[in-house]
């Protein structure tokens, strides 16, 4: 298996959605070549017409799209540990994939866009520049005014996760599953890149995301990053 | 089995949590016998320390909560359709379960609250316009002003909804479970009593509630309300 996923300076891997397919695959078990894609230099995506990573090639399969690479490998190894245990889990997953996509992660943006354009490669930096602003409207300096006001407001947007979690271990229940990565991801995203400490250590958001910077014998954890 | 729930003017039925649980009821295909508790009234719950409905007693056993009684009715009942099909989609059902009771039943509070008012009995009218009116610090018909800035949050706080029925039939997947009961419920609320439209018929979640309320028969769908 070969994971394409995107590269960042010193090895700060920055993408919340490759963190998922990721911590999927350490989840079932699996072991995949890392190659890396820049922002701007996609060259090493040629062989196909999608340019987003992660793309995970599996022998003669290509699968784009880190939920749809995580339905495969629960149905491409159906024997090994499921990221969703069954159709509902599947469905249920799905929104808190789409939840994250569209509350958390813009909530987050807003307050690490310019901290990642230090840690993106000298390659990349004009590039990641020119087309985040041109999405902003503003220069990204700007996006990430009044910090307080955006934590405050990322804070809230996580308020039905943190409840969730108050009353079971994982957003899946007992055990951690594919969207327990999926929040995990966006979290991980800020921590490779940002200083600024999203959660404060009594959240029970907090404690959750030191079980999982912890599984797969710390591997999440070691990234490089800063401290949580 | 009987099921406490709350009674208003003319048979109208506006507990979203009671909704959940009737709907969660019809899902096992279980009957029980309904009773109704006032909002001043509540005497018929002198059998417990526990005063809010919905409450569910059957045989020997007292349930409250409504998340709980859907647990307990897997539990109770296993041969019968599951409502959270294993313990990882019982641990996303939460998710959903926290994410409407934070985000959207305050969102759908705002503008519906001075509607309720006129569908709550004569005897719970000033009970109601008291306790509601000292929650929100103002008139009841205050909190529901400008009610097209409201409607436009709740459009958006509905997104991953409406994002995941953009995808796949119901929450749950390819079939209703409880995490479609528990949205449903809200929205169910406000169509008992209310005339405001939330949904608008080219919203995925539309045709998601109008098949919501076909099912059992069109059970939800008969129940005294306004069109939607």
């Amino acid at each position: 298996m070969i994971l394409y996923e995107l590269d960042g300076r010193d090895g700060r891997r920055f993408s919340p959605y490759c963190w998922r397919t990721d911590m999927a695959l350490h989840h079932k078990g699996l072991a995949a070549e890392r190659r890396t894609v820049g922002f701007a230099d996609k060259s090493p995506l040629d062989f196909t017409d999608y340019k987003k990573v992660p793309v995970l090639v599996d022998d003669d399969r290509t699968i784009i799209e880190s939920f749809d690479i995580a339905v495969y490998l629960d149905e491409a190894y159906p024997d090994r540990p499921p990221l969703m245990a069954g159709p509902e889990a599947r469905g249920l997953a799905r929104f808190v994939n789409e939840w994250t996509d569209g509350v958390i992660n813009p909530a987050i943006v807003t307050m690490i866009v310019a901290d990642i354009l230090d840690d993106t490669t000298e390659a990349d930096r004009e590039h990641f520049r020119t087309t985040r602003e041109a999405r902003f409207g503003c220069r990204l300096e700007e996006v990430c005014g009044d910090r307080d006001a955006r934590l405050a407001a990322l804070d809230k947007a996580l308020d039905p996760a943190r409840a969730t979690l108050g009353k079971q271990a994982y957003l899946s229940g007992h055990h951690p599953g594919y969207a327990d990565y999926i929040l995990f991801g966006s979290l991980q995203w800020a921590r490779c890149t940002s200083a600024t400490p999203l959660l404060k250590a009594e959240d029970p958001l907090y404690a959750w995301r030191g079980r999982l910077l912890d599984m797969f014998e710390g591997y999440a954890g070691k990234a490089p990053g800063h401290p949580v």
